[in-house]
């Protein structure tokens, strides 16, 4: 039987004279459009539009950006390559200041091209176009996680011997910034991957899934975090059936999951968010898999509004439910989920949230774009490391051992 | 403290030569436009066209619009009358075919008519226009239940002094049938009253009070059902404060309970569905109160989709789940929820539902109308007669006493 996969998200094309093909996912979920990037201003104009989202994504995205910025270089001044090069990561992180995933990219892309060059890009390495930190962005589906590269073994990754040895040439130095680009997809795509072999097993055949929100291959290289037990299931053949929320107000579920799901063959039946208890009543559930955004050290999750109330449903029902999400998404310094800040939304996103007014203009509103479902309600917590459970503070540290110097966001 | 009240629904502007106006529920929540009408078409497209819903609503609508039909009568023939009668009713009746209270009132208005005809009516008063059963309904915001009057009591009503009195002049009946038409939207508004009488003191002051749907005003003549003992204690100068769930797919919360609230002066604030769960843990809801579309011997409600995921939450935060509905919205005929037939709605209402496409057209959908809500999550109902509690065969029983021979729908 041959077996569909989601197609890929953002993927470069050809040589370094290629360029770089990705989904319009403004026209989804009309039409599937390929957006064919290359040049800086249009992949800046994509990430600011949306049309390239969820973090890993956009991180490759700029990774990208950086190449097409600079591959037009035709000098052999590694100093003005170096500032040719800050000045494009400067204008692709100008399309989303608070995404973090764009400004670690963009520093990863920035030091590769540092180390290659040895000492004459030294003076210059540490002036990074962007700096902003981790807590301060609460963008969704972050998949990423794998333990950073150290800054030699980056080095030898981009050609350099050692750090310090004879520089390359800027020809070089072009070709391991696309090799540099084409391994933060593919390490996102891996770490999905991992999941999704790590998640798989809980998917029994014939087993219904509810999910929520999207933490799908759209955000990421490929396979998504929640999405990604379910795409390995089905890449073995297995037959089971995907129920996915809407996920009011920006309708991730059905722009993004339901489509993508879809595309992949895979057997999926779109709800409006207020239906799943009475699914879950019907029998009709045999798990839940949501994605994360942050999880605290006790392993209270944050995740999409909506995400508590369809765990506290799925203990009312017996159900199991599961989160999935790279290791990079614990942050070990919040003991427990109250220390989570919740972004509060525009009341339009409400109120006139697919463009015509559907509740008095004047209402307010309450909106907050994230919850915290508490530990207890989770069965177990799927990272590319494997499975945690019982969830606690204790297991949590076992699997993630010692703290990282350097985290992928 | 001068106290707002909820806009009347529908009323009867002047005497004979008057009009009805009614607020145009299409225009909602954008604009308060209200619709003048002053002819038999123009009423059939304002029920057809949805400017005004609600069962009770409806009902009053259809009655008010025999009066308009049969008002320029100028002859002096019993019998053409009633036929002229019988003809505006199938042309009432055809505006949307399965609506109970829709038939129900205007067969109250021909037998009224027959009646005040005396034995000049007799042989046309069996043939009814309609003959739609209760059954056949989902309509939603049922507002009606006052014990029917006999027939004797009725003509009385009418000004005959007994069925086969001397008969009165056709210009005597047009004007009893103006008195049975406001008679009807009395007695809806009394009921709603009596609801309110009775659920007011559950709403503490300083409440914070969650509904779901539209059990309102809107629905009925005036206060509605889930939102009466709201109505009421405001009316009474309490403060508290609403959090009105927006009720996808159609909206009724942010369409129409939120608007009605707000024109009021209740605070009221909108929420996705959603996020119900998250206010709930928050600590901001005191009460949940919801109407009810049928209520089985045992008490298990059937109302608008998403209700039973409210009432588990509500019983997991220790918050007491309160059901506001008239007598005549029991079916003890139904010993339990599993005897209710659940509407599936259509796919699209979930994939286009806001005026584009916001799914892929294709992929199918899980959309019920109504779910069934446990009577072991129900703290107790509110009827017109006073509060059941606790929720269980022989309370409702009790308080529903015999049966009787009529219900209003």
């Amino acid at each position: 039987m041959s077996v569909r996969l989601p197609p890929r998200t953002i993927e470069w094309i050809g040589g370094l004279d290629g360029h770089v093909s990705m989904i319009d996912q403004t026209r989804l979920p009309v039409e599937l459009v390929m957006l064919q990037v290359r040049d800086v201003p249009t992949m800046r104009d994509a990430i600011k539009r949306l049309q390239v989202r969820g973090a890993p994504a956009i991180g490759i995205a700029a990774a990208f950006g950086v190449v097409l910025g600079v591959r037009g270089y035709e000098g052999d001044d590694a100093v003005a390559f170096l500032r040719l090069l800050a000045e494009t990561s400067e204008v692709l992180a100008s399309a989303r200041p608070t995404a973090v995933n764009l400004t670690w990219a963009l520093n990863r892309m920035q030091r590769c091209a540092v180390e290659c060059l040895g000492s004459a890009g030294e003076h210059l390495g540490g002036a990074a176009p962007c700096d902003a930190s981790r807590n301060e962005s609460a963008s969704a589906d972050r998949c990423g996680g794998n333990r950073a590269a150290t800054v030699r073994e980056r080095a030898e990754q981009c050609g350099a011997a050692q750090v310090g040895a004879a520089p390359m040439s800027i020809a070089q130095v072009k070709a391991a910034l696309l090799d540099e680009a084409k391994r933060i997809r593919d390490e996102d795509a891996a770490m999905c991957r991992a999941i999704g072999r790590a998640g798989e097993p809980l998917i029994k055949p014939g087993a219904g899934v509810l999910t929520h929100c999207n933490a799908g291959g759209l955000a990421t290289a490929e396979f998504g975090t929640a999405l990604a037990p379910l795409y390995t299931a089905h890449e073995l053949g297995r037959g089971f059936r995907v129920f996915a929320d809407e996920t009011r107000p920006l309708l991730q579920g059905s722009r993004l999951t339901a489509w993508e799901l879809r595309e992949a063959g895979i057997d999926v039946t779109l709800l409006c968010d207020s239906m799943a208890a009475a699914l879950m009543r019907e029998g009709k559930i045999d798990l839940v898999i949501t994605g994360a955004d942050r999880i605290a050290a006790n392993g209270d999750v944050a995740n999409k509004i909506g995400t508590y109330g369809v765990a506290v449903l799925a203990q009312a029902h017996g159900i199991p439910f599961y989160v999935a999400a790279p290791s990079s998404t614990f942050d070990l310094s919040i003991p427990d989920g109250t220390h989570i800040p919740i972004e509060m939304r525009e009341a339009d996103e409400i109120r006139v949230g697919f463009g015509r007014p559907t509740a008095p203009p004047d209402v307010p509103c309450y909106s907050p774009a994230f919850d915290v479902t508490p530990a207890a309600l989770v069965r177990a917590i799927i990272t590319e490391r494997g499975i945690i459970q019982p969830v606690g503070v204790s297991t949590i540290a076992k699997q993630l051992g010692a703290p990282h110097t350097e985290r992928r966001p």
